[in-house]
């Protein structure tokens, strides 16, 4: 029989929620703990995420977590940035724990922070483990499935990959940050001052594309508008946009080689539920290609992926890695 | 500089040639020679191929073109059965050479060929080299790319895919081979005589399948059905198929585990140029996918994945390999 991974959790919001939910599921998977602030240490997982009943399994701070779980890998769930990662998962490297963590800036991080990867990747080799950045965007939609397109084709001279995001799900707060139902000029003050983020990660997607393709990525150019609803739409468990108020996002990154437009990326947000929400990715090769996909949430398929790559990043050469280091990962099997 | 790798063809049909057309365009390939004939031995490569030029590259005998050319890795486009394969490939795996093979049987071997699945894996790993078998089916489209896809998904209940297949640009001996312009009933004493063989690889995909996501096929149903035509389709370089004759078939594989269908692999063969030709991805999970896909010709594709892999194939561990063993195969880059 095969071992059982032992996964620790870190972070227990939205994604880390479900994705404990999947591990729970699996057979080949055994969840040992979750990492928790000193005020939630030794409260029940099940408990911590407002579940009816405990599982039994606990919540642990950082070095404690680290060092006497005997995790074999971590899943990271709790920021987007490489910096505050790397504070958050140097402790378990050392403690000689793989990692997967969701954190957007990790799908490819190697051109906005060199050293801090050259300082992650001699650390992840020192101690022998594996540290992998993933979730379904960047890490599957606009990096990785394109590129595994590729592989059937003779050649690529540019790659569009349009994502329309069904955001209507989400709760207040992400329906605020990104601006739902708030006046156009109140999105563009948002923007500019910061209060309503966009998406991160096309950039990383485009770099890692470029980086599989042998491009040399000499201008990247990203943007962002509201699209304006033309009728009112009603938003579950948050308000009714009206005619006018925003009803969505349009955020596009471009990217370009020697001033050919190599990579266009387009993340779409939308709440409108009539709307047919789907991935497309556009190649230009010989011969040409498009694929289109039927988007389930990104909540599930995020937290999927993360936990599929448990196994194959367990078993994976030791360093700093990218989905274009790794073999398919695919549905791991259900408990009986 | 990274090394330009050495690759040895081995068959120069319809699918070789245009493989020795795209490993000279990549700048990471060097085409070192084909294995040919005695009749063929030091001509041109571009001569036996009917090109109007000659490339500078030679065809060699088998024994010596494995032992002379310092080749790193065979691309072999020859003949569909592993037994076959073998036969063709073992002397340049004790040359030390990596293989990749388009034969379809070879796309997962194991089920069928127990036995010499193990001598292949052992020669490979002794003379330490990877023997791989993939084109786009098998190899992709109704295995990898749906196992990629099940990777975003919390769980799966059954795959289904559908290949809608254009064989209208094929030649004379494709066209009679499946059938096309015969009556119903001579379709069908050829696939009892064996004159009218099916699409092979649609076991070894089921079978690739579930040795993935862990489900233990217990009946594999195979069905071939001919398509009759409702008016005169015209067939480019063949004939004219009038209404009441073949132009198509249905070739449909059903697999169970425990009574329950797992996974449903359809090839659906069509010459009608009216059709939208496509491939379809059904995956039954939680949540639930459906991914569509232009389809190049298959030509294209098989060709342009065999050539994608060789530095993945060169870079992997020893062994008989499959598609679940390795990293994405993205498009190489063409020389300047």
């Amino acid at each position: 029989m095969k071992k059982r991974l032992r996964v620790l959790q870190f972070g227990l919001g939205a994604m880390g929620s479900k994705m404990v939910e999947m591990i729970l599921k699996k057979e080949d998977l055994e969840l040992v703990g979750a990492v928790v602030k000193p005020e939630k240490d030794g409260r029940d997982i099940g408990e911590l995420l407002g579940w009816k009943k405990k599982i039994g399994i606990k919540g642990h701070t950082a070095p404690d977590a680290f060092r006497n779980l005997d995790a074999d890998i971590m899943l990271h769930a709790a920021v987007s940035h490489v910096p505050d990662v790397w504070k958050q998962i140097r402790g378990a490297v050392h403690a000689r724990i793989n990692i997967i963590t969701i954190a957007e800036e990790m799908g490819f991080p190697f051109v906005k922070y060199p050293k801090l990867c050259e300082e992650m990747d001699d650390a992840a080799k020192l101690h022998g483990i594996s540290i992998l950045g993933s979730g379904i965007n960047p890490g599957f939609a606009m990096d990785l499935l394109p590129l595994t397109l590729t592989g059937i084709l003779h050649s690529v001279k540019k790659i569009k990959v349009t994502r329309l995001v069904d955001f209507s799900p989400f709760g207040p707060a992400i329906q605020k940050n990104i601006g739902i139902g708030f006046t156009p000029v109140e999105f563009r003050n948002g923007i500019k001052e910061g209060s309503m983020p966009g998406h991160i990660g096309l950039s990383e997607s485009a770099h890692m594309i470029a980086h599989a393709l042998g491009w040399k990525l000499d201008k990247l150019k990203e943007t962002k508008v509201p699209v304006i609803a033309k009728k009112s739409i009603h938003v579950h468990n948050y308000k009714t946009v009206k005619p006018g108020q925003v009803a969505g996002f349009d955020q596009r990154l471009f990217a370009f080689e020697k001033g050919k437009l190599r990579i266009v990326l387009e993340e779409l947000g939308r709440v409108d539920p009539e709307i047919e929400y789907k991935n497309i990715i556009q190649i230009d090769g010989y011969p040409s290609l498009v694929e289109w996909m039927s988007v389930p949430t990104g909540k599930l398929t995020t937290t999927a992926h993360a936990v599929n790559l448990l196994p194959v990043v367990y078993n994976a050469s030791p360093g700093l890695l990218t989905m274009l280091d790794l073999p398919v990962a695919h549905a791991l099997k259900d408990r009986k």
